[in-house]
């Protein structure tokens, strides 16, 4: 059950309306961009001084990183390490003064703090839209909590349901031969396989990794999710699926009426 | 059973000989690279023209592609497209005159030979000393037939069994973390895990695709082939690991006493 803003907290209303500059009419429209940000700020309340944090990629989670960041600045946090899943998120934490690691020298991570594309009602996860995948699942496997954080948009009934992509990272090599046959894993499910371009000329886009990222959409469901997954993980030429099974902890949903949050 | 060199057919022992520069004297010392050769001219007996052929890589598939080239110039093979399964035996195959192709042109491949670093009772497979596990495993998972060629030396009783490495191709980013939790997978198995180098400085193996190569060693036996295989692939970082197992349709296994030819 969502929790209507207006029963939070003084003290989380006050932290709320500061963050948003919402006006206290309750007739002010929130835009899908606030959503994100009261989800990523309710996070960010999770967050302890000494912890190593995972630092997730995308327009949510930037929103949580920038906190992070302003909370050290105020002195609120003290002794974080960040571990970022991206080189953009690598880029943004820097420019904040967030003192950076990686898994190399800090292996075990104390929570992680990442969006997601969709999130269904058992807390699985579509993820890498950003093109991020890789990292973030290295990262976000090595968490003791890994908190998602979406507006309310991001809420599908099964996994694929919201008719965009379920992204893929493929080698460079014969990734058409590769889109083929995951196109053909999920042919009962109405599959279509693209590969992801950018651009006016259409150019493949390339992942930190140097690999392509081919897009898969759905018409129904496919089903069994660790099937799918293992199905996938098992032809050569794919690195990594955007599926998160059974990894996030807690995820917190803004919505226009309130934050929710579910724990696993 | 081996059959006994002396026992094949005298056309065989006449390509043998041919190929091989043997005296007829029994008691001739036969080099392992001798072996690598008779295995190799074997398989390339199951080629017929206007077959799309896999061309494995490695010090005893090179003998089965300059076969094939071979036999290509002298007009006893017509209409071969081979796909190559590394630059090197890209290079190689160019050089040889054999029309090339890949598998995004041609998706089915109707027989790959290759060589192995081991061999089971069951035919399962390690392979990927030579640095090429990917692009082989795409090719040869593409196949109708395929063809393992192998001198006595590989034959193991259970995989991992020979003390050598099993590799493991991980991206670059934080390699150490996923050559921690390879480690950790196989911990009761007595399990090393070594990045692959090459060089005086010791500098990391980069595979065709960019990536490093994990090389894991074994004390024992770790069981469940299928389970240590999904296992390895959900690693977040592993891009594809060494184990071809059910894959292989055909073993020619060359030893002192003769060919043996194992099917599935």
């Amino acid at each position: 059950m969502a929790i209507p803003y207006p029963h939070f907290t003084a003290t989380e209303n006050a932290d709320m309306d500061a963050a948003l500059l919402l006006p206290s009419s309750p007739s002010v429209i929130i835009t899908q961009d606030n959503l994100k940000k009261i989800a990523a700020y309710k996070a960010v309340e999770y967050v302890e001084s000494g912890m190593v944090l995972g630092l997730g990629t995308g327009s949510t989670a930037k929103h949580a990183v920038d906190r992070i960041g302003e909370l050290l600045r105020q002195g609120e946090l003290k002794d974080i390490v960040g571990i970022p899943t991206s080189k953009k998120t690598h880029e943004q934490a820097l420019s904040l003064g967030i003192p950076l690691s990686d898994l190399d020298s800090h292996p075990v991570v104390d929570l992680a703090i990442d969006g997601a594309d969709e999130v269904d009602p058992f807390l699985n996860l579509v993820k890498g839209r950003g093109g991020s995948l890789l990292r973030e699942k290295m990262v976000e496997s090595a968490c003791k909590k890994f908190i998602v954080i979406v507006d309310e948009s991001k809420l599908v009934n099964y996994i694929g349901g919201s008719g965009l992509a379920m992204p893929v990272e493929v080698i460079q090599f014969c990734w058409k031969f590769t889109a083929e046959r995951l196109r053909r894993l999920f042919e009962e499910a109405g599959c279509v396989a693209k590969l992801r371009t950018f651009g006016e000329k259409d150019e493949p886009f390339v992942t930190d990794n140097g690999n392509f990222i081919v897009d898969l959409y759905f018409e129904r469901s496919f089903g069994d999710l660790k099937a799918a997954s293992d199905a996938i993980l098992q032809l050569a030429g794919v690195v990594e699926h955007g599926m998160f099974l059974d990894m996030a902890t807690t995820v917190i949903v803004a919505g226009e009426l309130g934050l929710t949050v579910k724990n696993k």
